[in-house]
């Protein structure tokens, strides 16, 4: 799991060599601590549409020391631009005018967002064309910004202004620290619930398959510090660095394989009659069988398939139907780059991928009637065993071709489970967030 | 624009170090020349969903030499799969069984083609899922196939069936050499129009902005040759360049600056008086200023949009306005890959770019009600002068990042553009498909 090179590269002669060389040069990214503020400079807001005032009460309920008028020489910790004014290709201007002056100010770590309108929501061509132009304004800027910073699209309907404040500290926070180069959308809701900051998951429960190790432990870890009692699942093999985690997050063990007939009702009956129902479900179970379709058996297909997708169909369909799990629900899936992109040698794994996305966006709008939402992340390079066995030039390449030249830990996936499980986070659903410092990987 | 590597690799020796060494193997790509066959092997059809009976009578029509039955150690150049009657992640095995046993008889430039149906079309999340989830085993395999073979998802709507005639020869033609990776759908439409095959564009006139070099001139060539008179537009200054495109294609030249107040009035008047309309029009036309944003001028942020993006709005506006555009017309926007991914030193760029995104889907219903469909095509790396003058190390990586390990030519983007151009292609509409075998990048 060392990057040495990042080691390396942060020493004396390390920077010198990375200078002078061009190399890539990975700044150690800002991440959350508990008591850390927000963001470590002042903020500059600017832009005036439908979502600034909305913008504003969430900065100050995060008590973020907030800026209206651009100063030269400033240095700010976010940039953020209400781009919602923006009704044709002309009004794009508002983006060089705002960001150009100041974007040499923003701190390392910074943070750039722009808030847009979704094109479907738009009332005619032009302003829908302006709205999806903002995305390639933003990508760029992921690209450019360097230092660790990141760039975000963040695409709020019409009436759902009142809901953007877990959107924004995710992003602002160093809980967003691998996340770079996105387009969030947030849809429109009723009341947003008032949760305590600190622990937004306080009296929920929280299911997270895979639990034993890397990313499914660093879930377990980060939804119960944010006050959840986590059931940590996963195959009986695993048991023991089971008990470990479950132990560790103050949580639960559950030994069950996924896959098997029995398990999604078994599932449902602990649940209900151990923890009267669940909050927050997180698929987090998955496997690779790597090979070429030319080599691959029928079971490295069938395996790949059943743990990484019907499994998790046949578990919502279990905690829905037995109405286990409970309103306000929150159903996160875990997909991939390789489901976007798709890879060599793993056919079977970007299929299943690729899967998890179809889930999120059409179980999205069925289950936001029975105010449950459902999202994914898509993580990246992230270091773990897995990718420690990765040889070391793909492993290389992997880890610097992204605008953090670096792999991204455990736990930037798992906060990013946890700004979709706050309860605070009803508007976000149905989207597909990646977890990768901005791969240049992509479809 | 010599691509120095590759014919080094196809020598003697570079053939050894190639294979020795695990270099980049680029091998030559089939292209369309008149009177070709469709495909120089046998096609193996699977499946057997609502689309099957649509594709054999388009390979019947186009006189390909058909099989439904696989045979071991046959050589194909094509498989093509109807997965429309896939309705669960179970069902996703069905992709396995098909191509698992005879994807390694594809020949070189070898077709695989998966015919699904669109997820928001499906009867319920769990077909919405595995539909979706085609797309990552198609992309896969894109990357797996090498020897030039592409890989495509076609997505057919119900009541489209009947419409897929001129997208299934394009993708099995040398046509889109340098096409894959991509997802084309097709919707509802009413009847397909009976073309000539050889000369599909006969009777029409098409207008193709930035008409003077590169790839605005490869797509007056190929529009002419499919049979359109071809209304070749340049600015002032690149006249002498733009008569010599307009004679050799047997079109007529027409100078003007698009961005100019007047452009889209006289431009209008020019197509109505001497044309008597327009069927094709072509936003080629476009411009770089790459700068950081940090470092970028007022005049360069203006002028990519002015010509990019809002020229081409301006033009559809006096164009639709006035009827000059007949009906079954044809818009077609150049948008690239920095359109869709981001790029450092191109923030006006992407923008302009990811905006005729953002214009093709939001016209594409509107359009639609008039029997005028719009399309996109995003080039990757195509060389050109323009490419040509890009430092060694990084036009090597542009040129190498992708399925085919080489850059794509002017016509493979022209040949796309001729595609959505034909009366046949009624039903594709909304699309931007990437001309970048299948590059790395993306979003």
């Amino acid at each position: 799991m060392a990057d040495r090179y990042q080691r390396f590269a942060s020493t004396g002669p390390g920077r010198l060599l990375v200078r002078r060389l061009g190399l890539p040069n990975p700044v150690p990214l800002r991440r959350h601590r508990p008591g850390d503020p927000l963001v470590p400079a002042p903020v500059l807001v600017g832009g005036g549409g439908r979502v600034t005032d909305a913008v504003h009460a969430a900065l100050r309920s995060a008590r973020v020391d907030t800026r209206s008028t651009p100063e030269s020489d400033a240095r700010y910790g976010a940039l953020v631009l209400d781009a919602t004014s923006i009704v044709d290709s002309r009004g794009l201007r508002a983006l060089y005018d705002f960001f150009h002056p100041v974007v040499r100010g923003l701190t390392s770590c910074g943070r750039l967002i722009v808030i847009g309108t979704p094109p479907d929501q738009c009332d005619d061509s032009r302003e829908a064309t302006a709205q999806r132009a903002v995305e390639g304004f933003v990508r760029s800027m992921g690209k450019e910004l360097r230092r660790g910073s990141t760039a975000q699209l963040v695409t709020v309907s019409v009436g759902a202004e009142h809901a953007v404040e877990s959107t924004l500290r995710f992003l602002l926070s160093g809980r967003s620290a691998y996340v770079s180069g996105q387009v969030v959308r947030i849809d429109p809701v009723g009341a947003v619930p008032e949760v305590d900051w600190d622990r937004p998951l306080a009296g929920r429960t929280a299911l997270v398959t895979g639990a034993s190790r890397g990313i499914g432990a660093a879930i377990a870890e980060v939804l119960g510090r944010d006050g959840a009692h986590v059931v940590c699942l996963d195959v009986p093999a695993q048991g023991q660095d089971l008990s470990a985690v479950a132990n560790r997050v103050g949580g639960s063990a559950l030994q069950l394989d996924i896959t098997a007939d029995h398990a999604p009702g078994r599932l449902a009956e602990h649940l209900r009659d151990r923890h009267d129902g669940v909050d927050i479900v997180v698929h987090n179970a998955g496997i690779t069988r790597d090979r070429t379709l030319a080599k691959m058996t029928e079971a490295q297909w069938d395996s790949v398939l059943a743990v990484n997708l019907t499994a998790q169909e046949r578990l919502n369909d279990a905690l829905l139907g037995a109405d286990v799990l409970r309103r306000g629900g929150r159903v996160i899936g875990v997909s991939s780059i390789a489901g976007i992109a798709g890879n060599v040698g793993q056919a079977n794994y970007a299929t299943s991928k690729a899967g998890v996305i179809g889930m999120v966006r059409s179980l999205a709008p069925v289950l936001a009637a029975r105010d449950v939402t459902i999202n994914a992340v898509a993580p990246g390079f992230i270091e773990t065993r897995m990718t420690a066995a990765i040889p070391l030039f793909l492993r290389e390449a992997g880890r610097r071709m992204n605008s953090m030249s670096q792999g991204g830990l455990p736990v930037d996936v798992a906060e990013t489970v946890a700004w979709f499980a706050n309860p605070a986070s009803t508007g976000v659903n149905g989207n597909v967030v990646r977890v990768c410092g901005q791969s240049l990987l992509g479809a």
